[in-house]
């Protein structure tokens, strides 16, 4: 029998890196199937990359390969533009250009979509084209999706997620082999899983990127990364894992957001993550992302956040997604995502728990000082840990985790501390979720 | 401003019990934010229920209310049939009914779908209407999706689930608070976790139909609940959770498939979850789905598998991914999920690891017995206990748990061992995952 007679939808693929190479492999493999299940076929017809002379893993036909952006993106015979150079420049006005063309797009990048997702996405309903972004956020993890469709009838609570895998590998290298940061990045960037500048990652920077999408289809608001607190783990201590362990924490580059007093709350810092609670359970580079919808209750979402294969999964996913879609004749018109427009909250409005760990000097009274600093601030201490060990240079180590109080009082109480005469050092100030 | 004139499509709801009357309210609750979202308007025109003179929490206009389920499916101005009564008999019925008047449907029944689910995929290819059933597996958590959308780019390797809230909620009250198992179910009953009539949830059945539907979905061949191997949580005492733990395990009651040398493998039964596993970490009520797929790797999704909220969660999910298509115009031609045709293999073919755990006569020479035994069935063994506390009887407690092996010979060593004159019972065997 011969074969039916599909539509052709021509793909270019923008960036050859780690994702596109399994992108393209993967859609070059899977064309029969993808043909069968999603009723056309999709034939990956250019591929921009840097340098054309560079060898491949992925045998392309002759010519596809293209250095040329304007090959790509000008072809009227090419429907789908899959963007995966990451980085902000030059990819957003590739994107831009690809949808003013009335191409589909379907994208990796999280820089371009945290940044500029609400224009984009106003963009493309206009020109009657899709976006589709599952792999910019948390790689092959369905979240996109799930916020999209499949708990479209909540209204979302919360979001609560690790989703840095290079942050919370050193967390768990630090926690568990007693590293330092220095040395826990160090093995790191040696392991591949740091870049040599890791300010991106460490600096908490990547997750609020993340964070920023996530929150803003989640809340349908647009939330945009400066407007997200953020704060990165530079200056934990090994110390702090063991004080965190014995209260029964682990310490994770937590992203938060919430639909707090009718804005949004929305923030990435190191925080003591109960044991008790899955995120304080994700190991390693392994991302997970803690949903709260006032219908389906706790939803938690777990899977590798990053890598080429995981990444490819995501962006063929919504390939096929597309490609389903234009097989049935779908005359696109995104719904716009965003229907309100929510303030965001600054850090100091945010409440939350917080530990402090401080060295004293070793006499009578420091505590009742210190006592009173948080009673003055109306911060009310929930647990008090004093060891010895600093004891021979006349100082004692002091921790305490406190109840919730507003940000502002935990700072104001972190600073007027840190002035008393008594107290040597605030070594560590982290939230407590 | 006037409102945009959108399509009105009218809703059959048949069931008004925990998860109809939670659908009903939802519905009533955000039908303007619907209208704006999906682009239709979805209107309640009718809703099924036994008892019409019952008084109920949702309050539903004059004649909404129905007795006659003919009211419901021969009426032409419904478009939408949602079911959420529940069991094979008369839902399956209504259900193809539905479907042959050119209705679609939403259904969260998880038996007609584990039974039925491929006949009645065809019969609405050929109406060409959609069947939804997010909520006929894991209640609220996205699994249906995950699969047909967002992992569709991956071969799925297996799927290993802790799906049945009753079953995991006994186990960690038996683990933690040593009950029996009789106990547990008693406590369950008190609490309203478990039917008068347990069977379904203590015997597997609860967890065979949605591990019947996910491998279906999964794998894209027909799996039957009648092909796939179950076995109930009644014969676990007490004290395989002290051992469980002392090897570094909790037990569950796992539900397990996975693409095996050119088959499928399906099968429920309780397991020795490793505590390192996420797995390992569910407690109480909760559900989760742990996929491996070729591109994305593992991937978890957690949260509560059963329950009114959680369930009408994911039934207007569904319904406003319907009203979305239909407001678009979509014309339904919902591609044939099942493209293979897989052998699910036999218990005795499949390869997995076990513990034992048997009373022996307290004497020399039994070991070697014991050892000789698995042995000549080429069981490896990976750990042994043996304990003094029932020496006093004139036995010893003993403990093993094996390496990977067929289950054909793991069953073929329980019943040699349990033949030998010096061991008085093997009072435990479980599989370890």
């Amino acid at each position: 029998m011969g074969q039916a007679q599909v539509p052709t939808i021509g793909v270019g693929v923008l960036g050859m890196g780690t994702v596109g190479g399994q992108v393209a492999a993967r859609l070059l493999e899977s064309r029969e199937a993808i043909r069968r299940r999603a009723g056309v076929d999709l034939e990956v017809k250019r591929v921009l990359v840097r340098d054309g002379a560079k060898p491949r893993a992925v045998e392309l036909a002759e010519g596809v390969l293209t250095t040329d952006a304007a090959s790509v993106l000008d072809d009227p015979a090419i429907g789908v533009v899959v963007e995966v150079i990451g980085g902000e420049e030059p990819a957003r006005t590739y994107l831009e250009r690809a949808i003013r063309a009335g191409k589909h797009v379907v994208t990796a990048n999280k820089v371009v979509m945290a940044k500029h997702g609400p224009e984009l996405l106003n963009l493309a309903a206009e020109r009657n084209v899709d976006i589709y972004f599952e792999a910019a956020a948390g790689g092959g993890i369905p979240l996109i999706s799930t916020f999209k469709v499949d708990l479209q009838a909540n209204e979302i609570e919360s979001i609560a997620a690790v989703i840095n895998g290079t942050t919370n590998h050193m967390l768990t290298r630090m926690g568990r082999a007693g590293l330092t940061f220095e040395e826990a990045l160090r093995e790191a960037q040696a392991a591949g899983f740091a870049e040599a500048d890791p300010t991106d990652d460490v600096g908490g920077f990547d997750a609020r990127y993340k964070l920023a999408i996530l929150a803003s289809i989640a809340f349908r608001t647009p939330v945009h990364p400066d407007q997200i607190y953020c704060e990165g783990i530079e200056a934990i201590e090994p110390v702090d894992f063991r004080y965190a362990a014995e209260l029964g924490y682990d310490i994770k580059l937590l992203a938060y957001a919430a639909r707090t007093r009718g804005a949004v709350e929305a923030r990435v810092h190191p925080a003591m993550v109960p044991l008790t609670h899955p995120l304080g359970q994700v190991e390693g580079a392994f991302n997970a992302v803690y949903i709260e919808g006032d219908l389906v209750g706790p939803v938690l979402l777990y899977g590798q956040g990053a890598g080429g294969r995981p990444t490819a999964s995501a962006v063929i996913g919504d390939l096929i997604d597309l490609a389903v879609d234009i097989g049935r004749g779908v005359q696109h018109r995104p719904a716009p995502v965003f229907d309100s427009e929510l303030r965001v909250l600054e850090m100091e409005e945010v409440v939350t728990r917080a530990y402090f760990r401080m060295h004293l000097a070793d006499r009578a009274g420091v505590l009742a000082q210190i006592g009173q600093v948080f009673a003055d601030e109306d911060v009310s201490i929930s647990s008090a840990i004093q060891k010895e060990m600093f004891a021979e240079r006349g100082t004692a180590e002091f921790v305490v985790t406190t109840h919730r109080a507003s940000d502002r009082a935990l700072q104001q109480t972190l600073r007027r501390v840190a002035d008393l005469d008594s107290v040597a050092q605030v070594c560590s100030f982290l939230r407590v979720f």
